[in-house]
């Protein structure tokens, strides 16, 4: 049952395979009167698109073109479809695996689910799917902008190494967005040597909300960390989600991970900007587990459509980690939750 | 703007307030023909009944009504209402901080989201809240019966120390869930420990399906994945959700975190059972980080309404942990979830 | 599956069967802040009570409590859950009925639909069932006052009898709600007669929305005219809705249908106060058509459970017509409408 | 707020304006496995062309394309995009009235709600949006047929003149979809007549399906009548919806309104197969009330952006009645509702 759209007041919905004819997005619930060009949504494309060409063989045109919603240069209340053509598809590389279930992806449970798979590219369930988040995450950004709220996502960990510090500065000086230089240049040699390797790696995002006021989030289901959750779980690779102390928060004292309160605001913010399911006013901190491609050189066990045993070893032009593609996608997706509440807000204030 | 319901065919719309008259659900899309008696909810309602005197000191009746949707002992696909009238409310404690923000609790987000607050018992910010969850994963639980879906919550880790294994038959007979004797004894004794230095403490609840057929879950957004992590993230408290490897998956390599298949199924389970926001077919293992209990006898910094500084030091009779009675909440959360992608798949198998 | 909620921001949630214990509503979007005391919804609720002997002879006691959502007589934003306990209920007199289908009853639906069947009274088929629309339209009813937004229901035809004028003031001065007090005396002796032959009538509702600003509605599908339509067709009994000219549109000319425009307002109301499914600031004019109560004397030809043929004659105690009670139920359905697209509005506007 | 999507298990989402670059629909929760091509589709959509060369100037190309959701034919359980480009646009001619409200169009009301309008050719207000319900009607087509539902919309008055008989074979051979030979002829004179007057006609269009099995709408709000109300009343230019015996129930006595029920089935159909909301199994009859077209040659009065007196006569390529493209728009609007109950009912039964 229909499940491809997110959100109650800016809804999106999605469409589109990896190998099909085209992907895109609906966008139902903009504000009217927003300035919105293409340039604003291709700006965004582009950065997910790959940084350092050992980290993908693809080259993905992502030409996004805006169909409609907007009448001379303004977004006019009604929906705005966004649509990027599959260029260059070639889908002669999955022939030889189609029969079978690549280890760690959905192949399997796919065909299980609807009794019918489209093989080409991972279909619907590729990373692919993602620029269309991307791209409305990017008329988000535009409604966030007129209330100065900024969202920006980083890489705090890949490949085992982290950063040791969030300078947001270096985020764009880097090919996997992180905000430590220092710590980017272990990362890169780390991720080479592991594909080298024939193997791949995951990570950790981070996502920060900086002027996101108070009063965000519908308690008790549609609470704002909970929306957080569900936005940031839906991308594929994602295996857990953090909201600000996260996991740590079950092994501190209650004394040392209250949020005492002062005249001039909170002291320490390991709710991480959220009480109750509610933005309190302080930086929304929030953070996604990226398990490792699951596309790997190294030879497998799986098995093919008549349960037969096989193996199968990935080769090619796949990247060694959804990091750093993943990072906008992850920034769209907190984007999207925080401009559906803001706009929910709206109806409660 | 409404956030109060969960599901998408199995409704589910939580009501009521701490110290208000009553507290309730409505279950709307709850399958006709269902044996359904009051004992089933009351006893899963007994389970988050306090289990030991130590961690805590209200005596909550819950009591609960079938007011509607069953007749003759069966449901009959109209909605089922559940009702809990709150019984010896007594707010008088309250009447002194209700002027004061509480660190770690809504009240200073409540005040500033609805711009009013019902101070007593910390209202519908209240963990009594759940109860109403609970009730409804009782219903739930009779529809998963009938499948053969099992849902079992326990505490893997309580106050900084971790269970060293799990044994479902120990659950029932310690007072904290933990699927180990020895560890829930070493807890038991470390929470009196906190208890007595007025402070208090969190941990991690793991909540395994077992039984649940491959072919749930709605990419790409009503991923499984998604909706249990909103479901868990939901509850107050909870501050990370992690599926299978979960955290620990960002740290592995690919060749390490795939589950690889055999005829005889895959041989291992880092996926947590779920596949591109898809069941396998596997056991699902979801994990939820539980926050320490905000209400501590230390004393704390704080604000009032008329942002003035203040201290605080919460006297009396509340939990050190939201462990135990959370357990029971975060697996009625995870049946509500699993038995409304249930309903779902129907619609698309 | 699920179909017992109505609205998107201002979500009502009805839930109880004719005998059963008890039927109520669960609001949850309501806006905070609001003076809302159990007597403002209990006025409405006598109102449709039955005015004359003549018309009805069960006596429902219709007493509403607040169990949720007010605290010192104010909305909190929270779920505003309300509960009329049956009273004085009694099923034998369907103990003789409930192995065959009554003509024009959901009987027949009702079992091929789910399976099982609460016979008692009709179940959640009931027009019993309005009674928690009418206790949800009067918190609506608190809302549209604040702005100054006023719904009128009232009869415009009963048993073939027409109002011949619309004198708001009548209104509520005789027992059918019809603005003309010589119509109605014309309709009280024809549903005598009518009554006397063991027969049963319809009529016709019209609701009047004064003081509605305009931009309400969401096109394209949830313009305020589909949603009023929607709202006045889920009633039972209700056959047809009309908006301004209605079915007569179809027969006027372009020249003769469309409202001129001047500075000083609409020349003229045929649009019924909404063009392109967005109010324009003019009056509101929508009408249900009522189709005659079910359950008559009169011998009528029927089926039982094994779908032999049977006769049946409904005796006793049944209302003659739908009206007058069903004229706070479409005045209801129409607030809910109203405030739940005033609530929209506040997003896009 | 977002209004743009229908349904809720067969869900459709369009967008587009009628002078932008496309228009489209995103149908989510297509069933997998079902036969679906553009012929299918491109089909539905010539029908809604114009027929008889008085009827419109304007000529739409209509070109649909299946962007996504289908693989070698067949549909695969995610969503389905489709697209027709606008061709051939000339706005010039909006140029002159774009500072003027059109009477009965939704010139003003769009404003007022959003703040800015695209005036080009109406904008989203168009009819030329039904375009994308004629292409999602077309997938629900291959649905019910895959059911042996069928779905057949015809006209039962145009310009005040009645179709005295109901003969579906007919209906494709005229240019009015009229099931009756000689009221089409009759039809199509006085529309000539109107049209030299520089007027506009309105009509009744009526929906049958045939094969509808018993058990689906979802009371007490999502009734089957209910959202087929909802769906035709989203039409522009309906004005009013009558189910069976429609209004003419108000005028009838219970005697004569029931339908009698025999063990071969009903003896007669004023329910129009519909009772207390749910199908009864019998023919489903539906009617939509059209208003005239809203654009005609003959002077009317209306006002300026700034509120000056104007008049306003609208020249040239206009149709005079939206009779007959809006037949299979309204056909698609039943299929939707009787194909998102039908997937419904699946988790109910």
């Amino acid at each position: 049952m229909a499940g491809n759209s997110f959100g109650k007041a800016f809804v999106v919905t999605t469409w589109g395979e990896s190998h099909g004819k085209a992907l895109g997005v609906v966008i139902d619930g903009c504000p009217p009167r927003l300035s919105l060009e293409e340039s604003d949504i291709q700006q965004e494309l582009n950065r997910r698109k790959p940084r350092i060409p050992s980290s993908t063989a693809r080259r993905e045109a992502d030409k996004v073109e805006i169909l409609s919603g907007t009448f001379e240069g303004k977004t006019t209340g009604t929906p705005v479809s966004l649509l990027i053509y599959n260029k260059d598809v070639d889908s002669s590389a999955y022939e030889s695996i189609k029969d079978i279930f690549r280890p760690g992806h959905g192949d399997f449970t796919y065909l299980k689910k609807y009794g019918i798979r489209d093989w080409r590219g991972g279909g619907r369930a590729s990373g692919r799917e993602t620029a269309a988040r991307v791209a409305a995450g990017a008329v988000a950004k535009r409604v966030l902008a007129r209330e100065r709220i900024k969202v920006t996502a980083y890489t705090v960990e890949l490949a085992g190494i982290r950063a040791g510090l969030v300078d947001l500065d270096v985020v764009e000086r880097n090919p996997f967005f992180v905000p430590d230089m220092a710590a980017a240049e272990r990362m890169e040699k780390r991720v080479s040597e592991i594909k080298a390797a024939g193997d791949s790696a995951g990570g950790i995002v981070e996502v920060l909300v900086q002027g996101c006021p108070a009063g965000l989030g519908e308690p008790v289901f549609d609470k704002l960390d909970a929306d957080l959750a569900k936005g940031l779980m839906s991308i594929g690779a994602v295996k857990a989600v953090e909201v600000g102390a996260g996991i740590e928060a079950a092994r501190l004292l209650g004394s040392e991970c209250n949020d005492q309160i002062t005249p001039e605001g909170f002291l320490t913010n390991r709710a991480g900007g959220i009480l109750a399911g509610i933005s309190n006013g302080d930086n929304i901190v929030v953070r996604a587990a990226v398990k490792p491609i699951s596309s790997i050189e190294i030879e497998q066990k799986t098995i093919d459509l008549d349960s037969k045993p096989r193996t199968i070893s990935v080769k090619g032009r796949h990247d060694v980690s959804a990091i750093p593609r993943i990072v906008p996608v992850c920034e769209a997706m907190v984007r999207l939750v925080i401009v559906d509440h803001l706009l929910r807000q709206r109806v409660t204030g």
